[in-house]
């Protein structure tokens, strides 16, 4: 049987932080038995904004650096910025000249985001925008990824590219794309410092690429069981962000934790000591490798533009044969 | 001063009538004073024909004869297919992130066309179709044209077209894009031989590439003065489409024929025997170039191969400009 192809990608939003980490680990496990491209989706950055260039270069080089420290493999998988990829925009376009608009409007994501955003009195309506389920069709079937790790909120945007693939396959009377399937990948959810949502818009965030230190003093600011002022008081490690990060990265230990801290028998320094210490055990091999990836500025451009022309192979691939479904191919060109 | 940058495009339909005649000939005397493009707008054709595949090709061979065949010359201007200059894709995705839905849903065209195919029984409301004028602005600015020859009807389309630029200007705070200007053409109104619009759809009208036999059985058909049965009638040579014709065939002639017609001096058939020979005057030279053309069947692909690599030449330029004022710059890619 052949081995099923994975795309995934991520916004260029710069250095990633622990709520980010769960992705990555499912990013390399999948290496190991798919056949996986990982994209930096910097068009899909511009589609909420649009008006603020010049950042994505740089942002895309720490993000990037951040996927290889926790060993997401270049010899292995096909990592690429999908603005390198100009066939994506190709496909994009014929694909939306067979994309009924009401199936973009009905997408349950557009009318939200077009909310939040009016609320903070951004108007992000722009053709762009609504046609953002489409681009991300075209990001997976141009490799003709079989396997798409979503969340339960992302199943209607598959459903709409197996839609799109349906309509295509349909009208030009050939089987060019598969029907790509969710994967639904567990996923840690790890809160941020304040127990809501990890997000840099927060400031609730731990980098994943950080020190001893940092860790140390970003785990002092968390919020724990607000009742708990002695040891002895018995506390509620279900409310309590530290518990839920032992969950995480202290598993073994998870037990014995939270009947110390029902019982009254753990306080709340030690907890957090060895909250510290679990982390900076699971991200120190990842820090290391990291400073040594520094070492060599150019590396992630090297590993980028190698997987550009991976990527760019099989996406010239596909291509020719939907130009071909088409009847677009101009005999003699190159 | 730089001498100016023209584009114009066709949408491939295959065989060109005398309708078409006049834009082409307008085409040939740009090419003296200005640097044009000239473009098979195969990717627009789709927008409300994309059920249609495999017609493009062949349909792009015979308009690309009949352009050659009227003298537009592939040294002096640069003649390509849409669909084979990447970059327009690539930039009409951008500029969808910066256009708000409200500037495409209020083209004029938009809800006139939708309401036509409409009544026809097909919805052509895709997400393309609504982005067509913007994939139309993209084919002007990504050549930096600065003129665009337009009928009245097309203005709003120009206008924009000038808006789009003056908002990527202004969002990327660089003058990347010139704002282009209409060139008013002007075009004769040729009509079909029924003296409604000339148009395959009609079946009134008289290929570009024909022969006598074919001009003279079509000029046989011609509606003429209905109220004139014999010859010494006073005819209306105003409601007459031989007469049309003869105003753009037979300039030199018009007033001897339309004063014969009204004072009842020159016969219907001898008025159609002077048509018939000012158009097989006018369109032997085409005929005979053309089929010096089709000796050489490569020939067209040569050509349009060859303006592909000039095109490109000049849109990957202006997209390196683009990317550069976006912050898309990837360092060592290429
Ligand atoms: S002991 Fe640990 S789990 Fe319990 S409240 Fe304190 S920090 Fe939270
Ligand atoms: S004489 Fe000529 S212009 Fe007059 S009605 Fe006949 S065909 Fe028409």
């Amino acid at each position: 049987m052949k081995k099923d192809t994975i795309l995934s990608g991520m916004r260029p939003t710069g250095r990633l932080h622990l709520g980010h980490l769960s992705v990555l680990e499912n990013w390399r496990r999948f290496q190991e038995r798919y056949n996986c491209y990982y994209m930096v989706a910097n068009w899909h950055a511009l589609t909420t904004a649009f008006d603020d260039p010049g950042l994505t270069v740089e942002a895309t080089k720490e993000m990037v650096l951040d996927w290889l420290m926790v060993g997401i493999d270049p010899e292995q998988s096909t990592l690429f910025v999908q603005s390198e990829v100009k066939e994506h925009a190709e496909l994009d376009l014929l694909l939306s000249l067979i994309t009924p608009l009401s199936w973009l409007e009905r997408c349950p994501t557009y009318k939200d985001q077009v909310q939040q955003f009016k609320e903070q009195g951004k108007d992000i309506t722009t053709h762009g925008f609504l046609g953002y389920p489409l681009l991300m069709a075209t990001d997976i079937i141009i490799y003709k990824a079989t396997l798409v790790p979503v969340g339960e909120d992302q199943l209607p945007h598959l459903e709409f590219c197996r839609e799109v693939v349906r309509r295509f396959n349909h009208l030009y009377k050939k089987e060019v794309f598969p029907e790509p399937q969710p994967y639904l990948a567990e996923v840690s959810m790890i809160p941020g410092l304040d127990g809501r949502k990890m997000s840099k818009s927060y400031g609730n965030e731990i980098p994943l690429f950080s020190n001893p230190k940092e860790i140390k003093s970003k785990v002092q600011t968390m919020v724990t069981d607000p009742d708990r002022i002695h040891v002895h008081d018995p506390g509620h490690p279900e409310i309590c962000t530290v518990s839920n990060f032992h969950k995480v990265f202290n598993t073994a230990a998870i037990e014995e934790l939270e009947e110390g801290c029902k019982g009254g028998k753990i306080g709340c320094v030690p907890c957090k000591k060895r909250l510290v210490k679990a982390l900076i055990d699971h991200l120190t091999p990842y820090w290391e490798r990291r400073q040594e990836l520094e070492k060599d500025p150019d590396y992630v451009w090297d590993v980028l533009n190698e997987g550009k022309r991976r990527a760019r192979w099989k996406a010239r691939q596909t291509m020719q044969e939907v130009r071909a479904a088409m009847g677009f191919e101009i005999p003699g060109s190159t």
